[in-house]
């Protein structure tokens, strides 16, 4: 039995593009996420409040994670500052984001994917300063919204500078929900004699319905660790009206199903999908919210 | 690069649970459905017109198949006097369905499995009678909505039955959409040693978010035949509200991006789907009739 760590980030990637609610309704959500027996939440984002309104509160949400003690959240930062911020909030884990693409990268934080990558050290100085764990994803892994297919090389490239910095973990995300089982395993493959013992996660969208798809191509390939949205909350920018991340409900139930363990309970997950649907006040694209688990007769 | 035979089922399985509609707004369905390319189309079904009323037409749609010649057409039956009407009606090729469990069985056709099974001499003796092929397809392969998992045992048997029976074609459905990835692969390398090199097809619903990734897994496995359903249209009776057929144009885009080769078009698909929607007058659950192929900049 092989066990998968699942990362529940409707918190952050979930809420990211929706309207901003209020602090009440992420410590709700949270909570019923807590519940579900998740170790990792990733819990916001330290980023302009301009361009993500709905992370602007990333320093009030922080200041009531020690209500939650099992859970180890992190942040996701896009810059030094980022990470200082988080770090000052009170975050022991920061996510450091790389576009693999220059053209996303200067769209996303104003520098190419190589000056990017270049930051990894000081973000990692940074962190390691503090006693905090770094991990790098590599966001369009697979392909860019703008320059199509991504090439495999350059994410090799991000991976070993990640590597030979000290990274704690290493990530790899289809942001565009582009990504097929095929090409998911042939990444890996590449990825794993570069990164060696760090631990792989991936991070999945269905926006095309191949996420779950991708996502156990990606766990037969040897990725450990995983990221998931109760309901499936999260969407894509570039692809309205897309459905989002991977439903965390979703997920359990496939990999429980195939054999493999996860720290998440599979109905407490479908409970906190609830409240993530009444969070948001539209539907959400998850499979099991509307089916349920197996047995209904 | 292997080739993957896809069966439209949009017709059959699509239409099987929505209200009956004309049989003009079928051959306009079907019109879009040939010129995605696809070989094979699962047309209709010879069965009750009082439990499946949207299968009426049977005869009336068979007599208009003629006009699309370079396509396969099939019928599913589920009895020797269902053999007989779809071969009088003109097809040259039959499905009969075999349910795994006796519960499902005895509700769907008022035999046991294993009465069902013994069947399977009758119908071949129908059709290589009229040199009509014939497939079985087994249901409720990996789970009965009314008796849970389904013992592998019971699928080798029939399969071993229909093997000996001398049948053109075999295939395993996961008819009520419970079906992962883990199970799949599992079930498949039993069977082969059985069936040998008769044809192995699958049938996958995407009820619980599993069907596209369970898809991927059976053609890993040794499957060369898949059914899908353009838009995704058809559901279960037993899981109301959940999504239906795996659709063509998502496993189109899965498995050529990972590498196959299909005989279906993407683009042609995705408009398939669209004549789908509007023949039916509700959304339907692809992935890609919302959010388009890959590269939208």
């Amino acid at each position: 039995m092989t066990h998968i760590d699942i990362r529940e980030v409707a918190l952050r990637d979930g809420l990211q593009i929706e309207q901003p609610i209020p602090l009440s309704a992420k410590l709700e959500l949270l909570a019923a996420v807590a519940k579900t027996g998740v170790r990792e939440v990733e819990a916001t984002a330290f980023v302009s409040p301009t361009k993500v309104p709905s992370m602007a509160d990333a320093a009030e949400l922080a200041a009531e994670l020690y209500n939650f003690p099992g859970i180890e959240f992190s942040a996701l930062v896009a810059s030094p500052n980022g990470a200082k911020r988080a770090i000052a909030a009170g975050f022991r884990s920061v996510e450091y984001v790389v576009a693999a693409d220059d053209t996303f990268s200067m769209r996303n934080v104003g520098r190419t994917s190589t000056e990017a990558t270049d930051q990894i050290s000081e973000i990692v100085a940074i962190a390691h300063g503090n006693d905090v764990s770094v991990e790098v994803i590599v966001a369009t892994a697979w392909d860019s919204p703008f320059e199509g297919p991504t090439p495999p090389q350059r994410v090799l490239d991000i991976a070993t500078a990640a590597r030979d910095q000290g990274v704690d973990r290493f990530s790899i995300a289809d942001t565009i929900g582009t990504a097929t089982p095929g090409r998911v395993s042939s990444l890996i493959s590449q990825l794993l004699p570069i990164i060696g013992d760090l631990p792989l996660g991936g991070h999945f969208h269905n926006t095309r319905g191949s996420g779950l798809a991708s996502a156990y191509a990606a766990v037969t390939a040897g990725v450990t660790r995983l990221d998931a949205s109760v309901g499936g909350l999260g969407g894509c920018p570039f692809a309205p009206g897309a459905t989002g991340n991977i439903a965390t409900e979703d997920l359990v139930y496939l990999l429980t199903d195939s054999g493999y363990t996860v720290d998440v309970d599979l109905q407490a997950a479908i409970a906190a999908a609830r409240v993530a649907k009444e969070a948001v006040g539209h539907d959400l694209p998850s499979a099991l919210l509307r089916a349920g688990d197996r047995i209904r007769s």
